[in-house]
């Protein structure tokens, strides 16, 4: 998230340190002079916020011989492996996972469980998430790295600016503040400690002046930010709209690189557009939503399967994805069948999408990642009937991967938009 | 447009002196110390920046008795009623118009004239408008203001950051490039000199260096920042969806006060979300798209009146809506039954734009506000039934002048962005 404009010389220069720390977190390790070419400071100016950068630990210099082909030897500049590092959490329906993530953008820890989260109360939820959160960050703190904020993914609406989430329609959970809950439970007694901070509030997810906070955003924007930030796109598209999908269908776009939050912060319903406007009933309240004929539930229905069943041999996260996958590899004429439905009714509500926001490509992440191969066709098949140019449909190479990476980077992103705020 | 975020000394005070104008924009003549308060800055810095605006002639110093309860008597700041001023057109289907607008946002100069563009040759149609512009910035040079640059709205997609109609139906017209022809005819001779400055880019509608310029923008696009500036919203929403229509129906999507234009700048197309998603085949080569059931035509074959017939005494732009809001109001059931059904289908296509974007509020513009008694119901009812919390839907005070009025703004709005690139 882009610092607010600066209006003062004090703000002008936090952000040309932010500016500093992007250029090397972009360009890998560089000179000095070649982060002053990128940003286009002069080489004194750059000189004087890269010694402030060291001063703090978020920037190292590469010794002798390591520097490659990039300024002098001995003199290229790196982010730090040692300084604050990013935690991130995943709430999902069948699981729970924390990773932690440096400054560089590696994951240097990480653990998760098998969890029966569906209709679940929050408390033993949350107290199982702490334990796995408090294992995470000693395990950087080992590592010599400073757990410098949480960022937890969660299957459902959260108000923007805020830590509520109002509607988890999977865990049952409504109106729930989990920034206290984590706070008291994973946040207490450690480095990371703080009150929670709004996602996608105008100065970040995580707070100023030190103090580690937790923040909470719905799994779609978090997987939608991880393939903006670790996609491996060059260069990064602007707009897309990114699919995902566990139990329901989400999405998230994104405009010009930022996240579209919405006046709530309930935008990226594409689960809940109206695909047969006079089909199915929905559980939303609305007729023929996309989720009737798109979600995990449906296409296992259609398919003549049970909702609740696995896979033999593929319990735990994904395993009725697992299931489909398999039986449509194995060439099961009834899943294949479900499947290719479910891409035409996916293509009927991107064409809305497309018509409305007009984005350079389609991304299909999380769990429709795994089931591209049968959802594609019909799916592009669809959008090539409604639309003249239709934009390309790309596949997520994080797949499941993407709201924990999301959520561990979010606060990564923060400590570089704004250094100073996260000092040792 | 915010302008981008300055990164030096020189830049930071363009942007403050902008600042400066948008605070006397927004609140009306003030003190110094009003401006002062307002942005933050010291009454010194204040005094410094205003006095390079007197300079040059975009602020003056309201006499004594003239201030009001603001400052003391003879010190309030207002902007120019003699500075420069935007000049903003129209090219509709059955219509062509100019206006000038000056700082205050005040018409100055208008003028307008019926107009058989519906597959147009392009050559007599920018002949005639550059006609009208030219008699416009004359009238508006003859009260002491100077054109400061030229925005054309028409009804068709607009490359972002071009002035390139890339297809615009109604007028039958393709990969048009407006501004060299525009340039030559209407804006060679006079103040108005100058390229074409695209829409939509980072830097605004008007070019730099007190070069005035034509910059060529979406109807829908248009009358959406028409809503957000003029619309008197108090506050102005931050995120809306505008549906507006003169033979189609446009839309368009403010995000964070800012318009959501797409990649190709073609976002808001709504008249092409699937409604009915195996119904009528549509022009644009799509199946079942709003505007085959809400669009002019649509509703006039539904009502079993023939889409060229016009009211009697309703000749001129605007014939067609008229005849439908008089059988309206005289309570033919045809019209009337046509209407509903036209409603209902905007109401399924803004279901699917409000999971999407999840707006503040849903306005409808252009001839959409005329007709929103007979649409309104029907539509709200569909909203009703599809989404569990539906945003309000309001009709827009500006009704079909709003893209014109929203050209001329932008003009301004540019102006108040970027001063020191408009002076004398």
């Amino acid at each position: 998230m882009a610092a607010p404009a600066p209006n003062t010389q004090q703000e002008m220069r936090r952000r040309n340190l932010a500016r500093v720390l992007h250029a090397v977190a972009d360009g890998g390790p560089q000179s000095r002079a070649a982060v002053a070419a990128r940003i286009g400071l002069t080489r004194t100016a750059v000189s004087t916020l890269v010694d402030e950068l060291l001063g703090v630990g978020l920037l190292v210099e590469l010794g002798p011989g390591r520097s490659g082909a990039v300024g002098r030897p001995g003199t290229a500049l790196a982010l730090s492996d040692g300084g604050p590092c990013g935690i991130g959490a995943e709430i999902g329906v069948d699981h729970l996972a924390v990773c932690a993530v440096d400054l560089r953008g590696e994951v240097r820890a990480r653990t998760a469980m098998d969890a029966a989260n569906r209709d679940s109360d929050p408390g033993p939820v949350l107290e199982r998430l702490a334990g796995l959160v408090g294992e995470v960050a000693d395990e950087a703190r080992g590592l010599g790295l400073r757990p410098a904020g949480l960022a937890v993914a969660v299957p459902g609406l959260v108000a923007r600016g805020t830590t509520t989430v109002v509607q988890a329609p999977n865990l049952g959970w409504t109106d729930l503040d989990l920034a206290p809950r984590l706070a008291e439970k994973a946040l207490g007694g450690g480095a990371l400690t703080g009150g929670g901070s709004g996602n996608g509030g105008d100065s970040g997810g995580v707070g100023a002046g030190g103090t580690a906070v937790c923040s909470i955003d719905n799994e779609a924007n978090l997987g939608a930010l991880a393939e903006l930030w670790l996609g491996g796109h060059t260069p990064p598209p602007d707009d897309f709209v990114h699919v995902s999908a566990e139990i329901g269908i989400g999405a998230a776009i994104v405009v010009d690189g930022e996240l579209l939050r919405g006046t709530r912060g309930f935008a990226g319903e594409l689960g809940h557009v109206p695909v047969r406007p006079e089909g199915r009933p929905c559980a939303c309240g609305g007729i023929g939503c996309l989720e009737q004929y798109a979600g995990e539930e449906a296409v296992l229905r259609a398919a003549g399967l049970d909702p609740r069943a696995t896979a033999a041999g593929h319990p735990g996260p994904g395993a009725r994805i697992d299931l489909l996958a398999t039986r449509a590899e194995g060439g099961d004429r009834a899943v294949l069948g479900a499947l290719a439905e479910a891409g035409s009714a996916l293509g009927t509500a991107l064409t809305g999408a497309v018509n409305l926001l007009d984005p350079q490509t389609v991304v299909l992440g999380g769990a429709l990642a795994r089931l591209a191969p049968w959802l594609l066709p019909s799916l592009e098949h669809e959008l090539g009937r409604r639309l003249a140019g239709p934009p390309p449909v790309s596949v997520s190479r994080l797949g499941a991967d993407g709201p924990l990476l999301g959520a561990a980077h979010s606060v990564v992103r923060a400590v570089l938009d704004d250094p100073l705020a996260h000092r040792a």
